[in-house]
């Protein structure tokens, strides 16, 4: 094992694995802020190798006088390196290099939230093993300090819910579709002409990569190892604009939701479309903003929100990680946070809830053939236990805001629903998140 | 110099001045939070000792096994304690308290803005000399870990400008103003009657205690200690219900703002009521919360919000402190962050800009007497370098928006307004905070 203390050191020695996005607004925000950086940490931050295969971009940190390899594990074993900042993204070669970087006694930095989410117990475990640390702020919420207010700030409180929206690309496309009346294809378009989405953005509207920044908040927040397998995930692509136009008339946006919630001593992990109130703070987080709210015992609720992408907002995390590794090294000690905020032993694993005894209050939009399929509708769901806190019908519409009742019921109320003369098919359900705000 | 080390110890033991709201609350969250707090910092923190003169709480205390004394000085000496948490409040025998605890070589928490914004740099000097710490992340902002933000969270950026709400009291009021149409005095009154504030509320409502934050804030941000002198501070007290009315009709709210804006390598710290685009997410930091935006060039524009007082998430923030320092003992360094953000002598404190040069938009309320009143002042206005951006005039009330120009300009055409002919006595003018969210 080696590790490294910069008692007699005058820098922090970096390498970097990747030089796309995340790599050169790392390269570009060092550079820019090289002086205050420094006087912040204590040292200055040396990114010293960078391994990439991206032969143009590789010139720009060359010119700096930056060692550029083109194989990765080389740098993650070279010796004259403190520090490996995982930025080529994947969760197979990035898992291998995060793995070697750590077992030749490298720190690690990165921003990949599916890696984290899909190895994370693993490599946490092997950098505890060796000493090291793995930062991981820029994972989620890029710009948002939100792994140094749960593992730090928020570290007197047992957090009972957590309610964030975490992915950029999905956001835009909900605020177009709210804000201008666009579809779900044209926002998308939009967005991918924009350079928001990706050509493939089934990750960000499917509700996946949400869900992986919910299985590392929600470990945080909660105790447990990330468990991304126990995230019920439902996306954005099936909604349509109406529905906007409706919930705007209840007095509520649409939104995608990562939630964490503790109820009567279970956990609830979840990522859908969910309609929020538009007096909450959440509900003006637009465009590709993101927002995180925290309800803790101590500290009620309280909320961070800042960009969830970009190249110098990533780089903003990443080089917060590795001012937090220069302190340290520099105090002579080593880091003292523990990768998911609990240390060792002493978090116990909530017990997750089962899908149908959640419950949630919801949003059901119906269209109706008969006169009387309103009255059947609203007849039908109270049979079921699901008895509606709010109806309005206009022409063949039902719009209904149902009373807070479990999955379960919900599931039986609208399979009959579906299946009842004089509803349309098509049945949408939306649930609706109550926020309370103070 | 005593220093201590967890390595072979099974807990932090935290010696309370003050058993007021902070020091009540504080022992109720490590109380009633006690086994996540252990998990989370590795050791348990003990209470075990306080010194106060109130008996009756002190009771409380007692009961559960803590040592009451009635002598602060007999407490902070005390050979048994690894940290001292001040919650007496005050600058005198607080700022005692303070240095002879460090003087005995223990860490201190503090939640006393006033106490470090007036005697932080001797305060902060002292401990570093001892290799002592000094925790206030619950000085401002009290459940927001904006502490940790700014000194750790952001420490990749140039901080380019920081708006805070960050007195809940003045909040309320002008919420309430807003919101009720209720005149200044019904508001404080209700504030009063509330508990929300005090009997003497200069502080809040002057604008007092917002400086002191803000000193704080600043001095995080921008390096240099904190300047409590160099902050132009105004209150609430002046302010009138129909403006507020009037702001609503242009799309603004009204707030007491703590603002740090760095501007042509000058910097600007004011404290002031102005007027805030009711888009941004500032003007929806409504009641007793608090919210702190600050924009970064990597990170862009991050906000934070919660609760502004309150006993329990005071202690939130009392107890992050302490859980740090747990950590950081546990980990056999020391606590690597320095005070204000900055390694010494690395900060270069920056020059403050003149009043005179500072350049604002400007919202102004005049009562006119003559027909030919508003077109005058307007044009008063603009031979003094201060053109509307937006005039209406409505019976006997012209109100103005102005485009951006200097405090200079702006003092001399409110003095030549203040003696016009036709122009009513009683001027009111605010600033217009421009935010940009994004």
């Amino acid at each position: 094992m080696q590790t490294s203390s910069l008692h007699h050191r005058p820098a922090l020695r970096a390498g970097l694995l990747g030089f796309g996005t995340v790599g050169a607004g790392t390269h570009g925000v060092l550079a820019s802020n090289r002086a205050t950086i420094r006087a912040r940490a204590g040292c200055a931050i040396d990114l010293t190798m960078v391994a990439t295969r991206t032969a143009s971009r590789a010139r720009a940190a060359a010119d700096d006088g930056i060692e550029v390899l083109d194989d990765p594990m080389q740098l993650v074993r070279h010796p004259g390196l403190d520090v490996v900042i995982e930025a080529m993204g994947g969760t197979t070669d990035a898992r291998d290099c995060v793995l070697e970087a750590i077992a030749h006694g490298k720190h690690v930095v990165t921003a990949n939230k599916a890696l984290l989410a899909t190895h994370g117990e693993e490599i946490f475990a092997a950098a505890d093993a060796q000493g090291v640390t793995v930062g991981f702020e820029a994972a989620v919420a890029v710009s948002i300090p939100i792994v140094k207010a749960l593992r730090e700030g928020l570290v007197a409180n047992e957090i009972e819910w957590l309610v964030g929206i975490v992915n950029g690309t999905s956001n835009y496309v909900l605020t177009q579709m709210g804000a201008a009346g666009r579809s779900y294809a044209d926002a998308l378009a939009e967005a991918q002409a924009l350079g928001y989405a990706e050509a493939d953005p089934s990750l960000d509207v499917g509700g996946g990569d949400a869900a992986h920044k919910l299985a590392l908040l929600a470990a945080m927040a909660f105790g447990g190892p990330p468990r991304l397998g126990e995230v019920h995930v439902e996306g954005i692509d099936a909604l349509q604009a109406v529905d906007f136009l409706h919930a705007a008339r209840l007095g509520y946006a649409v939104k995608l939701l990562a939630v964490a919630r503790r109820c009567g001593g279970e956990l609830q992990l979840r990522v859908h479309p969910a309609l929020v109130p538009r007096a909450s703070l959440l509900a003006q987080v637009d465009g590709r903003m993101n927002g995180i709210m925290v309800k803790g015992n101590a500290a009620g609720v309280t909320m961070y929100y800042g960009a969830g992408a970009g190249a110098r907002e990533t780089a903003s995390a990443v080089v917060a990680d590795l001012v937090d590794l220069a302190r340290a090294l520099r105090g002579g000690g080593r880091m003292c946070v523990p990768a998911l905020g609990f240390h060792e032993g002493a978090a116990a694993s909530p017990v997750m809830a089962a899908r149908g005894g959640v419950r949630s209050r919801n949003y059901l939009r119906l269209g109706l053939d008969g006169p009387d399929a309103g009255a059947r509708a609203l007849d039908a769901l109270a049979r079921h236990g699901v008895p509606a806190a709010k109806g309005v019908q206009s022409h063949n519409t039902l719009v209904v805001l149902t009373q807070e009742v479990p999955e379960s019921s919900m599931a039986l109320a609208m399979r009959e629903l579906g299946a009842m003369a004089g509803v349309q098919p098509g049945l949408t359900r939306l649930r609706v998140e109550a926020l309370d705000q103070g």
